[in-house]
This record gives structure tokens, C-alpha cells and sequence, in this order.
């Protein structure tokens, strides 16, 4: 398998980003930040998301967020959405794509979400039947593919058939995350080849934590396999929920300086995406662990 | 090429990474650092270096921090020479294997060590030389083997040439570095394929910098490529100095759970690593860089 010509990079620093900073950002920054990610050329942004508030009240604004970008029409802006009552209101909102959050371990999704994984996809059955209705495309994150912090190891054929099961309900892509940021090299080809067997390689992207610091090189295996969509996150904004104050996501500007340096385009503008994270830096109130960010910022 | 089943890591923590921290280290804390290394069965410690103190103030106590480590027989204790006058030092003190250093670049070399890099080659000629008759084995650095902070690129080719004459001196290994931490998996083939075409590939190691994140995608890289040998520093100790506050070597940890993953044996015990680099942490007064490191602190 040769590497792809060309890599979709999904930027969740937004959502998945924010969200998981300790400080609130205002919606104006928020409106700036993804505006600024625009200017860069990422092809989808996610936005925020229509969740309760009680819940996860970082997100609280997501209809004011959505009504203050300008968006670009080569761009798709998405938002997660939990359930019908959401899909409604990011549909209200203008999103483009929706996404879902399923788990592949009980423990986590209970946890998580207070459902379990099979009382999830009934859930998520329905939002597809709805947002295809609406004529939305659904994305599905598979949560706790490479581990899970309530169960330790996650066999690559669960995932597989939970990914399998997301496609089948509708969604047109799923993103095999490892929400823990444990998954290495090795891990890579079992968990990738387990779900290829089932679902076309075109459909899986993967979303990979820099916690334990092999994001970068988890994708360039993942490339070698062919896989050619990645999530990543502006500056690495997001924290590892269960290492504190370690790193969560993988740092978008680390992840296009290695494509760039395999000549694998992204049409991602890199100066623009580091104005962006610079931008941001000074809201959420810590220096942002991107180690290209930094290197460039001569800190 | 299939990866290699074993690799050798070079833990070059207390001299390349306490030499580039801020903060000066006391003797005895070096010792218990070194000692503590010992116990997690790195196969080769740099332990100092025997330079001038009026260059190299953080290396000024070598004789003294190899008078007081505890050796261990399968271990190598192993330290920088600049010239022959550091060599007979180096030699009084009982080190097992010395290290010269040469650069890629001309800029570089005069800037760093106050040579051309054909004069620098002539000193080292005499060291190997010596080092030989004493019975004592030269690894070699070549620095700024990915680019130069101040030239830019250099050429693949001059960096093989470079190496070829390392060898054919005497030395019995060439640790080709990426100074300023600017290689990208793109790049490494370029790179290690010229410089084996002119020496054998169990001499060539490499040594990267996590300046931007690919580190270990560039290992992962040269893994494929039959490399064998690498350097790290035990959590990642060190700066870059061209880019203030940056990351600087590969962090040993990182380093060590890849290649756990890939299930690649180095004989490193993981957690005696950690407890090394958690006993140095508070001396250099910073947060260690290592992200395997600091997911396992919780922070």
C-alpha cells in the first residue's frame, strides 16, 4: 500500500479542544478562532457542539458561535451533536456535517455518556435516520479504540463491529480515536486492519492523542496502511482528560509539517494555522504544547 | 528492509541534556542521576564531557562524576573529547568509549567549535589514532546532519562524505544528528541512504531532537530503513538552542515505549527510567518535556 497524494485533516480544536481546556473561552474569541482556523484553509472545522449545557457548559454557545463565523464555502463546519433533540438545533444552526460519539468500551460509555454502547448506537440509529432525512452527513467517533482507562485493553474486532455497525446505520466516515492516548505503532495495523475488514478504507480516519508521544509516528503507520483522514487539533489545545495536564490531542501544525515534509498535500496554510494558535494561546491560558508551535514561537 | 528485532539506545541525558539546561548540577546529584540510569540497564551512558570549563561550565567536575558513579560491567560509561589533552583526561578517568564531535556544516563547525570542519577532522584524526593505541573506541557525532541554523539544507552527500571520513579514521559508529530538530520522516531517507552508501548501516546511529514532534516518526522511519541504534535523553532533558524553551533530544521514554510497542528489545527497565528522570526533574528545575514521562506523573 502506498501512501495517499493527499490527507483530509479534520481540525477539532474548537470543539474537542476547547472543551477539554480547564478555562472558558467567550463566544467573541471563539467566533475569531475559528474564523482564523478559515483564513488557514482547514477543510472541516468543528465547530462546537449542541450538547446540554448542564453537561458540558464550554459549549453552551455553540448557536451564537455558528452565527458569528463567516464562513467559506470550500469549508465544512460541523458540530457533535448527543441526540435528536441536538441534531435539531445544529441544524437550526446551519452546520454542514454532524457528528456522533460512540465508545468501544461499556465501562467508558457509561461513564461518558450514561448509556451503554449498544443503548448509544439506538440513539444514534435515529439521529442518522433524521439527518439523512435532513440531508445532513453524519461523522461517527469511535471513542476508546486503542484502550480504554476503565478496562485497560480493547480487542480490535469490538471495534470493529462497532465501526462497522455506525457505517451501516448511515454515518459516512468514522473516527477510530484513542481518547487516552496510548495507541504506538504496534497497535496501529492490528486495530486499522481489524476495522478495514470491515468498512472501506476511504470511510476510517483516525484521531490520535500525542499523550504518550507517538501521534505522529501512530499516523505514518497509519498512512503506510492507507488511511487518509486524521483529526487534529490547532496549537494541541484539548488536554488528556485522564493524565492531567498531560497532552491530548495531536497538534495540527506538528501533523502538516510531517505531511508537508512527505509531500502529502493538505492545502493547509501553515502560517495561517500558527496565527491561529497564537491567537487562541493567551484565552485558554497555558502555553499550547504544539512542539512545532513552540519551536516557532522560540519557547 | 524488516525492522530490527533489537536496538541500541545511547542515553546521552547527563551530558548532551544537562550541558544544554540552564541550571548547573551539583556533582553528587550527577552521580545519583548516572546511577539511577545504571539501574534502568541503559547498554551506554554519556556520562560528562572533558572539555575546557571555561567552555563548558556544566562539564567541569567529569573526572570527579566518574570517580563517584557506581559501574555496572555490561554497561558503557562513556564521555566527550574535543582533542587529545580531553582524551588523556577522559582516559584517566576509566571511561570505557570516548565521543568526538563534527559538524555537517562549516558554519556550524566554526561557530561551535571554533574549527573549519577539515581542521576539526585533522584533531580527530589524532584522537582516533591515540584512542587506538590506548585500546579505547571513538563514536563520532555529525551534527547538524538535517540542516543548519545557520546555513540552512546541507547536502545529503556532504553529510555521507563527512561520515565516511569519521569511519575511516577510527571511529566505530557515526551518530548522524539532527542539531536543531528539523527532521521530518520526508527527509530521513535521503539522508541515511546516502550516508550508507558509504559506510555499513550497524555504524550509522541516529540522533534526533523533538524540536517539532516527529522524532519518533523519523525513528519509526529509520527502522524501516535497518537502523539500529539511536540516542535519547532520559526525559527528554536538554534544550534546543536555537529555538529558546523548544524541546530538545528525543526523550528516552518516548523512545523506549515505541520500540516496546513495536516489540523491539532495547533491555531498558521502563519504570527505573522514570524513576531516574523523576530524581532529576526538581534539579534542572523545569517540567521534564518527556510526554511518556509526564502522562505517567498526571500532568
Amino acid at each position: 500500500m502506498s501512501r495517499p497524494a493527499r490527507v483530509t485533516v479534520v481540525e477539532v480544536g474548537p470543539r474537542d479542544g476547547l472543551q477539554n481546556e480547564a478555562t472558558a473561552i467567550g463566544t467573541p474569541q471563539k467566533v475569531e478562532f475559528v474564523d482564523r482556523l478559515s483564513a488557514a484553509s482547514l477543510p472541516v472545522i468543528e465547530v462546537s457542539a449542541f450538547v446540554s449545557p448542564r453537561w458540558v457548559p464550554q459549549m453552551a454557545d455553540a448557536v451564537d458561535v455558528f452565527a458569528g463565523i463567516t464562513r467559506r464555502p470550500e469549508i465544512r463546519y460541523t458540530a457533535l451533536v448527543p441526540n435528536l433533540a441536538g441534531l435539531e438545533r445544529a441544524r437550526g444552526a446551519g452546520v454542514d456535517d454532524v457528528a456522533i460519539f460512540a465508545a468501544s468500551s461499556e465501562s467508558f460509555s457509561r461513564r461518558n455518556i450514561n448509556k451503554s454502547v449498544d443503548e448509544s448506537l439506538d440513539t444514534y440509529r435515529e439521529v442518522c435516520a433524521r439527518a439523512a432525512a435532513l440531508n445532513l452527513r453524519v461523522r461517527a467517533y469511535l471513542s476508546t479504540a486503542f484502550g480504554c482507562p476503565f478496562e485497560g485493553a480493547v480487542s480490535p474486532s469490538r471495534v470493529a463491529h462497532i465501526a462497522s455497525a455506525l457505517i451501516d446505520m448511515g454515518a459516512f466516515e468514522v473516527s477510530v480515536s484513542d481518547t487516552i492516548g496510548i495507541a504506538h505503532p504496534g497497535q496501529v495495523p492490528q486495530v486499522v486492519g481489524a476495522v478495514a475488514e470491515r468498512i472501506a478504507l476511504d470511510r476510517i480516519a483516525l484521531h490520535f492523542h500525542d499523550t504518550r508521544g507517538t501521534a505522529l509516528a501512530n499516523v505514518l503507520t497509519a498512512l503506510d496502511l492507507g488511511i487518509a483522514t486524521f483529526d487534529a487539533s490547532a496549537g494541541g489545545l484539548g488536554g488528556c482528560p485522564f493524565a492531567p495536564g498531560a497532552t491530548g490531542n495531536l497538534a495540527t501544525e506538528d501533523l502538516v509539517y510531517m505531511l508537508s515534509g512527505l509531500e502529502i498535500e493538505t492545502g493547509i496554510a501553515l502560517d495561517a494555522l500558527l496565527a491561529a494558535s497564537a491567537f487562541i494561546e493567551p484565552h485558554v491560558g497555558h502555553q499550547l504544547p504544539s512542539r512545532y508551535y513552540r519551536a516557532t514561537r522560540g519557547r
